[in-house]
């Protein structure tokens, strides 16, 4: 049976990480998100700190972008499609998990993909926020809300789509339901062979 | 092991009702979907066409329910309020699986609920109207715009929440992957316990 490439997006705090991340011990089959970056800064030829850098500027400004594209593509351009090219070629070497990165967006026209969204209660976001994550913050509760817009924003930015519309997704999960519960159901998505129905 | 009580919202065409179906016999417990307006209507003491007839029309003119307001509730609100007493009641008496109706908003108080929302794409949606359930239209597409479009009207009215929004469910499926994928999936989630993670 050949399991297929599984994308997830997640809620800041939703514990979509971890649950990626189990997802992909249990299938034994190759991880990747931040480790994403290196590859793309690799291919770019861009420095890793910069381009993590760039990462959390996802939104330069219009001026700056115009300019830039008179010069050439902005820079968090530049990034955003270096990592696609290694999303794809890491999706079309076999089965993996990919976390965030607007992969779902992607690998929108390989067959056999299957897209995921973890989301779970603010509450339980905040708590994994503070406890879990040891996020440093004085507002928990602001600091998971403008991660979650800053996904938004760069979701929208790069696919010009919705950030967790319920139509983009094959499963989404609420968490709350448990980190494995929600593991085992994406493992069990996976092992699922293609509908003939 | 007690499952849960689970209540389905679909998208017009879906088959969320035939998932929701064949999750109810897996599982051995009872379905309510039409049925429940039969039971509603014996609640009020309305006859069950008249039911039936007020439940195409949830969208009474504004002056027409300020008229009825006047008089008494509108009909349709009765409809619904009736409606909302008896999936409490059947809620309240064990296991079971509830077809729309809001019933994931009218069992917001009620814990162990697990709350579930299918959606296709849209071309096998209309596929499955035009071959399963053999509506009769001559532009399929658009009837099935519209029955997405009443079902949204009518959650908002009664929810004052956004129809098929993802943080409001506990699992969404895409159907695309097949029925009995999606039905699997949903007893593989009922018969999970609580989690404590």
């Amino acid at each position: 049976m050949s399991l297929p490439v599984l994308t997830i997006g997640r809620e800041f705090g939703s514990g979509g990480r971890i649950i990626a991340r189990k997802v992909a011990e249990a299938l034994q089959i190759p991880f990747y998100d931040r480790a994403l970056i290196s590859m793309a800064a690799e291919e770019t030829g861009l420095s890793e700190d910069y381009v993590r850098e760039t990462e959390q500027k996802p939104t330069a400004s219009f001026l700056y972008n115009l300019y830039m594209s008179t010069q050439n593509l902005p820079i968090s351009d530049q990034v955003f499609l270096a990592q696609s090219d290694v999303i794809r070629q890491v999706a079309a070497k076999g089965p993996c998990v990919i976390v965030g990165r607007g992969a779902d967006y992607v690998l929108r026209d390989q067959a056999g993909c299957r897209n995921l969204f973890i989301h779970a209660p603010l509450e339980q976001r905040i708590e994994r926020a503070r406890t879990v994550y040891q996020v440093a913050a004085t507002n928990y509760k602001a600091f998971v809300l403008r991660e979650d817009k800053r996904r938004a924003v760069y979701y929208s930015r790069y696919t010009g789509q919705v950030w967790g519309k319920v139509q983009n997704y094959d499963l989404t999960i609420n968490s709350g339901l448990g980190l494995d519960t929600a593991t085992e159901l994406i493992c069990s998505l996976a092992q699922k062979e293609d509908a003939h129905e």
